[in-house]
């Protein structure tokens, strides 16, 4: 419903700006303020001081182009559609870009955002690309400022690839410089030696850290920020790390040893006789690589050293927001897309639904002056929520029937309403028809590979198409060791959570073309204009 | 998934154009291949005869909107988003023309479509409406020919519309003459006697049969086949009759007379305890006038003259096939988009799920030589099956990852693999959010107002939000009088359809941006570009 005014604590406006940053593949747990004793990261821990840090908070999906999809529509993989990484993002789907603009605000991205233009869609409709709109469009509503998804595995880069040209002018030449100096090590003879073995995360990368793809993220947000100067704006800050390669620049690169790398969580009984999911996933390359305890304590330090360098960027940004005042208009998030296995479970990457991946950090600063300050918040909640959120900060009204996500901002201000507005569960999804030794174990085709994960206050349930369910005891049994999706014991908690998903399928937003008050107003619009249906 | 081959009985291509009529609101028990006896449709009936006669093909909605827009995208109303008339129709929906016309087929609607442009979504893409593509996104991708909704009951009709055009250089001039003088009657001094005010139903209209509607309908569909040549098209061909206004022209006015209307199907208990939902349906006008035997005994006459009449334009059609010698070459389909109740239960109009108005006439005609002719098909079909039937028919092959329904060819075709082909359930789907005065009786916000309707072999269920469910045993009570939705004996029943519904919504095509084939491929298509992911 329309309903809901828009919550501006402190003064009639009190968001100018949006600050919306996320971080590519980054753990939970190694954040210092969400725990983490093996690492550092005072300027995070910092940001959740000054605002609300959410301990509840899970991604929508388990991979990148899932989970960012949601993040940036505020809808469910069910209703936007894109169930894997490179899918097009159906027409349908307006995102953050088209509800904020409206508002005044220019929205832009910096980094990542793993937007797949729906090509062939937008050529059936006629869209025409040399159009602002055109652009957009195939941009998911983002600005590109600077966006780069990064990785560039391959011989090249395109010759207008900014960093790659950038690394170039700095005399980092090559024909894919983002590989050879970003993405690798040099051996003893100056070899390259490619980050994408994971055999090299112990040397330095070839670029210099100020050059290196975070630091120069961080300089184009600045960038941005200053271009934009009275002009309200919204800008996704979005690091390509710590995602892999697992390769980060000195002196990051020895901050850590294996001595800091925290136990893998995990039990033999896991890999004795695994759902065949969780089989077809360890049976890949990243989790036979991070089953093995020494290969892990070789590159996760690493891993911990793309995280400390993605910090102390933050830190130079929050300064730059200290000297450009602007702490006191812009509401602030850190969050990241989702975790990384490192070895959890016999797993490495990504894709499945235990909290080293979906239970995402979430911070957000509301500037107000009746903004929680330090605060923790335990209830539930989603990453769609961002969306409606940033929507009523600037003074906007959400579109709820293009929205599934819940405004955050009741739990962002003191006295705010915030009793009631967690959810009794959350969900995520996924599709792993993409990955055919998954497909080899289960023997499923393409489209019976839909996995949906509800989150309860107690139990985690996972669905699967023609396969028994997993579920945990979130409560005895948080780190997810146990699966009791076939313990005679708990079919009436599966039945539960069963009936739950049941009832969250048939609510979905469907329909984005009619808005509720619409369809509130139907019945009284046809009598102001006379419709006379059956009248004798 | 692609893997099913084109299915081509008799040639190596057997099917070159597609006539796919359309009749609107037009009941299937008024048809006497359907067993009515009060009415006579032999052109009707020796289509019938000419292929297969479907008895039990279902819509996948209730009203225009909803059933037309699965029609045309072969998806479910939960997939293409369109929850009731006059939604814009989302963009993520390709539609029978982008399935057809690249296959070398002229596609173009003459007549009713009904379909809404997501203007504001075109816009937000940057959709171009000079081009060609752009035009037919907001017509659902038909070629209007000449599309038309009909209906126009205000003062004036735009400037451009045709048929108004037709009318005024035919001598039959007024600011709305679609209204003075083909849907409205003529009193004893001249005086215009709307048709919209049922009580003139039985006087014909102003309008000479030959400048009707359906009789105009038809020549400019003939005009579209003359024209094409020898280029092959699909032509959707949807007459607007016969829907109200309840008024036709002579001699077809007074063909039938009170005598001639059945009895309405309806038991007196339906409206003392009613379901919530019923009951609201109920309360409306349509549903108040057709209860009345009076009334009802003066207006379904015409309902009869409107029927008659498009059996006799389809005569006039089947012989100018005849005379091209277009029936070798045609794939030729007659249905309609839902019934009427005509005070059935107790209601008027539409948007329940009865078999009044959601089991459709269905009668398909395959050219090719080993076509089934005169063939009657039990099996559980629905009207989505039609888009990848077209598609396969005329050489192509279904892009399943788009489309929910199962091509027909096999039941059309002797010899073909039609065991098993049927399905377990139907599903038609509505909302009746849009109609405050059902809200009322209901109590339910606008975003829980989804109904779903299963018909099974034996049952048909129906699930509405927070309320009780329907269910009726369409073996015993195929008239359905006897709502047993509360039976405590059938609790089974219940469970065991509501299983279905959760089986259903959980398989829904939600990715129309990427194929089976591609999903299938994904990881081998990782191994030959070399990604290496996690590798040591």
């Amino acid at each position: 419903m329309e309903a809901s005014a828009p919550l501006q604590p402190g003064s009639d406006r009190a968001v100018k700006n949006v600050l919306f940053i996320m971080a590519d593949q980054l753990r939970r747990d190694f954040l210092s303020c969400y725990g983490a004793r093996h690492i550092s990261t005072p300027h995070i821990d910092a940001l959740a001081t000054r605002g609300v840090r959410f301990d509840n908070c899970y991604a929508q999906g388990a991979v990148c182009g899932v989970s960012r999809m949601s993040y940036y529509t505020g809808r469910y993989m069910s209703t936007h559609g894109v169930n894997w990484n490179f899918v097009p993002l159906p027409l349908h789907n307006p995102t953050l870009g088209d509800h904020l603009r409206p508002l005044g605000l220019r929205v832009a991205v910096v980094g990542k955002t793993h937007v797949a233009a729906d090509t062939r869609g937008l050529e059936r409709v006629g869209s025409d690309a040399a159009t602002s709109c055109g652009r957009l469009a195939g941009e998911g509503g983002f600005e590109p400022y600077w966006r780069d998804d990064g990785i560039w595995s391959g011989p090249a880069v395109p010759a207008d690839n900014e960093y790659a040209g950038y690394l170039r002018t700095q005399g980092f030449g090559a024909a894919n410089p983002w590989h050879d100096w970003a993405n690798s090590a040099r051996g003893p003879s100056g070899e390259i030696l490619s980050g994408w073995e994971m055999r090299w995360a112990h040397l330095p990368a070839a670029v210099p850290e100020p050059h290196s793809e975070s630091a120069y993220t961080t300089r184009r947000a600045m960038e941005f920020i200053d271009e934009c100067g009275e002009q309200p704006w919204c800008l996704h800050l979005s690091y390509i790390k710590p995602h892999w390669p697992y390769v980060v620049p000195a002196p990051y690169h020895s901050l850590y040893s294996a001595d800091d790398v925290p136990q893998a969580n995990r039990a033999q009984h896991e890999r004795q006789s695994p759902h065949p999911v969780l089989q077809g996933f360890q049976s890949q390359a990243a989790s036979r690589s991070f089953s093995d305890d020494a290969k892990r304590r070789h590159v996760v330090p690493a891993y911990l050293g793309l995280i400390k360098q993605l910090d102390d960027q933050l830190g130079q940004l929050w300064e730059f927001m200290t000297r450009r005042g602007l702490w006191e208009s812009t509401l602030v998030v850190f969050c990241s897309d989702h975790g990384d296995y490192l070895g959890d479970h016999w797993l490495g990457e990504k894709e499945l639904f235990h909290d080293a991946i979906v239970a995402v950090p979430m911070i957000v600063v509301h500037p107000g002056s009746a903004a929680r300050r330090a605060a923790v918040e335990e209830q539930l909640v989603e990453t769609i929520d961002l969306v409606p959120t940033f929507i009523e900060a600037v003074g906007g009204v959400p579109p709820w029937h293009q929205l599934e996500g819940r405004s955050l901002l009741p739990l962002l201000v003191t006295g705010g309403d915030s009793a009631g507005r967690g959810r009794e569960y959350v969900v995520s999804e996924g599709d792993y028809a993409f990955r055919s030794f998954v497909r080899d174990v289960t023997r499923q085709p393409v489209d019976a590979c839909r996995m949906f994960m509800l989150r309860s206050r107690e139990w985690k349930y996972i669905h699967y198409e023609n396969l028994r369910p997993q579920l945990f005891d979130m409560r005895s049994d948080p780190a997810e060791l146990c699966d009791r999706g076939a313990d005679p014991a708990l079919s009436g908690v599966r039945e539960q959570h069963a009936q739950m998903l049941f009832d969250w399928l048939r609510r979905r937003q469907i329909h984005p073309t009619v808005s509720h008050r619409e369809m509130d107003g139907c019945t009284a619009h046809e009598a102001r204009v006379g419709t006379r249906i059956g009248v004798w």
